[in-house]
């Protein structure tokens, strides 16, 4: 791996899988002392251009933020098709799912990273902006996704 | 819960449970650009005084931190003897374990937690200051920890 291939080592966000988003949002937000954010689905698959271990899914979820200082908590309850998300669930239950790093230049990072030994697991679009799950696991013992914001 | 029972809702560190600190110190290393922090030893059990599940225990663990802005990093890499990081570990495999905040009055905020649903799992001291881990899942979908430095 190229030392800092990110070029950022600031951890931006911590996501987590939930399987009711109302319920685990509304224990956030007493826990935190703020008020309960809304939460909203991600883009159609049209839009968001979903891929997941190689192929196209129609994969959603239902996202809430919480933003507490420089670090954003991101609960993710996500829907039935087959996604980093889903399988994380499924797989381990709720809780823990990635950290993430705001960076520019996502094809150039994902090359880069792959290259390190970190495949590419899923990425999308979003409104303003792209995201990647790489599977960091081996080395880094979490999965981390990249940011990137036009 | 009390909201905001904490007083504060800043994440300070995020724990990561590794079986080999030295392999996965150096990698964070790299994948951060910055120089590997050297681990050390918790305290004896004579020291860090440490409780789990109600009990003393003799665990112990070798720890390592990247300062990363304003978040830190904590790989434990735990003995054999009984403690939430053996458990998680041994239960989950590597990875996720808490995230941490810094609080002030421990017996206070851990009565307020435990009677907000929120178990006292594991608690110990540290050269300048004290740490509980609280059973805080079924809520938060996470282990907490708190911090407290005098």
């Amino acid at each position: 791996m190229q030392p800092n291939a990110l070029g950022n080592n600031v951890i931006t966000q911590i996501g987590l899988l939930v399987n009711d988003i109302e319920k685990t949002s509304e224990a956030y937000a007493t826990f935190f002392g703020v008020e309960k954010p809304n939460w909203f689905w991600t883009d159609t698959a049209d839009k968001a251009q979903t891929e997941y271990r190689g192929g196209p899914t129609e994969a959603r979820a239902k996202l809430a933020f919480f933003d507490m200082g420089s670090l954003q908590l991101e609960l993710i309850e996500p829907d039935h098709n087959p996604s980093t998300w889903r399988e994380s669930l499924d797989r381990n239950g709720e809780g823990f799912h990635h950290i993430a790093f705001v960076i520019k230049g996502m094809q150039e990072k994902i090359s880069l990273l792959e290259q390190g030994g970190m495949p590419l697991l899923q990425k999308g679009e979003y409104t303003g902006g792209r995201y990647a799950y790489l599977d960091s696991f081996k080395d880094l013992k979490v999965l981390i996704e990249l940011l990137e914001n036009d």
